[in-house]
């Protein structure tokens, strides 16, 4: 694992690594944010997961998420959005492609050969991470935006014993049918939507997959509130099977950073009331 | 005035607007925080400057000025650190020419026909502010980083009646004789050293300029620190001459907005307290 940058920030580290990933075959980069805490000893390690074309930088430097991190001792990381480089297939636009990994493991060609980024962020970078930063392992929470406010729920969904707490900014929640994920899928994964449905967090749940609880908050001015995100489907799915879904709709913001930040704060509270 | 983008954000409005400049002869771009307080009257304005390089949309994406700012109820206030277009006289590097304004009024071609910076900040631009949003221009303080720490220290010491608070973040205090500002301010105003004091702290207060105090946070790992910035001077020069300064050496940060990002919420608090 190599250093790519490192700051000191509101009291803690903002840093920057670079490894060479086996899972995806490529270099993967990575942020970490350690608080002021972890001097005393291992803390509550928090994943965010972020959305389609970003890198792990847009998340560090518009998430505001430092500040609050700092003050409830939680470790941050933020993973990149795909594999990268020369040799990974790629697509015209930003719904497939490099920055369109959708935290799934391909199994067709061209993709499979380096977008593998559920088996990435649930367990080669978490065991990357348990061995070079002071993190508690066993309180794991995880939140995302977007496309990564899918991941988030995904691998929640699929990993309870791992990840304490959940929560997500305007998700994607029924990927196997949303406008802007429905192409990636079917080039990544092959056949047809029943076949997706493992990455799918309204599906996993309607068939039986458990979570203690989740926190979402959605703008009402959300450009694509409508055809990509639609809260309301897993609302649906959670109060049919008895699981605590906190959906916040927040008047007025849409789908941006200026959003997702302005609940920043009210999310890592909530994680650490969890995880601590 | 044109709204370039508009966006909800710690429950206030997060804007950029584009207007036709006179002062600057070119069309000039800036960024305004409005809290959620200004529904119920005009609220103090502070004024950021920003450093070398920067537009008014690094402090906006990187500066985590919003949640505080709304708590406080501060209008915030990002102008650019240049004229911008096609017609404006340029440089190589990064130390002249757009971005690189340095708050100075040019008197020299090809600079003068655009480098208006000075009266730019001071005048043209809190006019239209005045005019278009709900401020209290009684209550106006100004603050900034690094060359834009260099500004509002200078116009805050050149209008101490217009200011009411000023503070800064590793401000450039004597750039008559720093590396990165001496040649665009022979190029922008002409003749030597002596010709440009008017736009040096130190040396606006050596001569007798006055205000009320000054809070200014500077990083030790700071990689300008000795070349560029040398706070100390500003703190003797101050001492003789009885102004308050409160200069705070912050161990380990560097000169990044990781650094910056960290003490924003202390400024916004330290202008409230003075503005309100």
């Amino acid at each position: 694992m190599e250093v790519v940058s490192k700051w000191k920030s509101h009291g803690g580290t903002q840093g920057v690594y670079r490894h060479a990933s086996n899972t995806c075959s490529c270099d993967m980069t990575f942020a970490v944010f350690v608080p002021p805490e972890a001097e005393d000893g291992p803390c509550p390690v928090l994943w965010y997961l972020s959305g389609l074309t970003c890198t792990h930088a847009n998340v560090m430097e518009k998430g505001e998420y430092r500040k609050m991190a700092a003050e409830l001792g939680l470790i941050i990381v933020c993973p990149d959005t795909s594999p990268r480089g020369d040799a990974v297939a790629d697509a015209e636009g930003w719904k497939m492609g490099t920055g369109a990994g959708f935290y799934v493991d391909a199994r067709v060609d061209p993709w499979k050969q380096h977008y593998q980024m559920y088996s990435y962020v649930t367990g080669e970078l978490p065991a990357l991470i348990e061995k070079n930063f002071p993190v508690d392992m066993k309180k794991q929470g995880v939140f995302g935006h977007s496309m990564g406010g899918h991941g988030a729920l995904t691998v929640a969904l699929k990993n309870p014993d791992i990840y304490k707490s959940c929560s997500a900014f305007a998700p994607i929640v029924e990927p196997t049918t949303a406008d802007w994920s429905v192409k990636a899928l079917g080039a990544y994964l092959g056949g047809g939507p029943e076949d997706w449905k493992e990455y799918d967090a309204c599906a996993l749940v309607s068939s039986g997959a458990w979570f203690s609880e989740f926190l979402i908050d959605q703008g009402t001015a959300d450009e694509f509130l409508d055809d990509g995100l639609r809260p309301w489907l897993f609302e649906e799915v959670c109060k049919d099977a008895g699981i605590p879904l906190t959906l916040r709709m927040q008047e007025g913001y849409d789908h941006s950073y200026y959003f997702m930040s302005t609940f920043m704060a009210d999310h890592l509270r909530w994680h650490a009331d969890r995880l601590k």
